[in-house]
């Protein structure tokens, strides 16, 4: 069946279902071995990619739609979602369902909450939904055309991302174990896509005191063998809470 | 004629123009000499607070809505209102309009959308609304209970301004046009309810290059004139954009 069908055929239930012109779009930031890449998926037929996305059940809270929207449309679990910015302009899906009957639910106007999360993306199954016939990885570097609003969205929770990096700490789930500090440094290089200047990451990271050092070191390369760190769990997650030390 | 035949009144009305299940909640706080205040509302007989809120046109933006909602509730015009979370559980009016028809208006699931500003409330002229009795300002560190989950929202609200506090400069049309570095200092501790200490406070306030040093000094206390600075608008602006530049 195609998705003009599909939709037009499941429209009556969604307006039973759902809370209408509510919806929810997920960024899904995946990082694995120096690639920084964003999940999406194409469409039936129509052959465009768009952000996975969904509605809220009228009796579900709005996160366990996010979590359940997320599995459902790519497969992907136990993401820690966190709600970023709604998106609310009367105009956001101008003409996109234009040929479609007025009373269909995908054609109604939809204020759109963006949840986003960043994996490692070794980690997640992908699985592919009715409404799709692929389910990928893309790099934020080339990306798409995304349906409706979804670049601008993709755009917000990016910078969304980038300002996280600032205050809050990152890497653990995304790196080994084990890791150097050059490896971390390279983490948030490709997440802010700018060259960090080595001395003043390792004073900053040090002085966030997440780290712990080894007494191994990396064995095998060429040069000097570098210090292994792991993170400091108990320092780690409460910075995570409340953010790095850095307030007033 | 009292808040129950009101709402049963224009229930029929609201169903027509409005976007079912969602809702915008105002969180705006005031500062004036010293004081942080929060705007609420008393609503009409039940004689319990709450935040201005409201629904949103089917035909208008998520951002204008909240302004006509805030303006109309409660005089304050020309606030710069920012979202800042949305408030989705399921049992978040629990009861509230329990002895009311299933099929009032507001009785129905609302997804609230929050906004939040601080502003100089003298700037502000009040107005009371059709649903109100009431438009204070009432001091954070005094709240009456409010309706709903409204008490939350205001703590989610106010943690808010406080992390906004690291990142961003504040103060332009709160305190006078010419300031003293104390008087800076004061406006900080107000928002933290925390004292701050003198010489890290000067030393990170100058570091963020947003103030200009007068010449002239403030006549007429006891002690020492002390300087004072105006903001240095250009820097101020770019600050208010980016963020300080504290990042990576």
């Amino acid at each position: 069946m195609d998705f003009r069908n599909k939709i037009a055929n499941i429209s009556a239930n969604s307006w039973e279902i759902y809370l209408p012109n509510l919806s929810i779009d997920c960024i899904v930031f995946g990082f694995h071995e120096n690639e920084l890449k964003v999940l999406v998926v194409k469409i039936l037929d129509d052959e465009i990619w768009a952000l996975p996305g969904g509605y809220i059940l009228k009796d579900e809270n709005l996160i366990d739609a996010a979590n359940r929207i997320l599995k459902d449309r790519t497969g992907a679990e136990n993401v820690y979602l966190q709600q970023f910015r709604v998106f609310g302009d009367i105009n956001r899906s101008e003409g996109f369902f234009q040929d479609y009957a007025d009373d269909l639910w995908n054609k109604q106007r939809f204020v759109s909450v963006g949840f986003y999360a960043l994996v490692d993306y070794t980690k997640v199954n992908l699985v592919v939904d009715e409404f799709s016939i692929k389910c990928e990885w893309k790099s934020i570097d080339d990306l798409p055309e995304l349906m409706m609003d979804h670049n601008f969205i993709f755009e917000k929770a990016l910078a969304t991302l980038r300002k996280q990096l600032i205050h809050k700490p990152i890497g653990y789930n995304l790196l080994p174990e084990k890791f150097t500090m050059p490896e971390l440094q390279k983490l948030y290089e490709i997440i802010l896509s700018k060259k960090l200047n080595r001395g003043n990451f390792y004073r900053k990271m040090l002085r966030y005191n997440i780290l712990t050092k080894l007494e191994e070191t990396r064995k095998g390369g060429a040069h000097k063998a570098p210090d292994l760190y792991i993170f400091n769990q108990e320092n780690y997650q409460l910075a995570l809470k409340n953010g790095f030390n850095e307030g007033w």
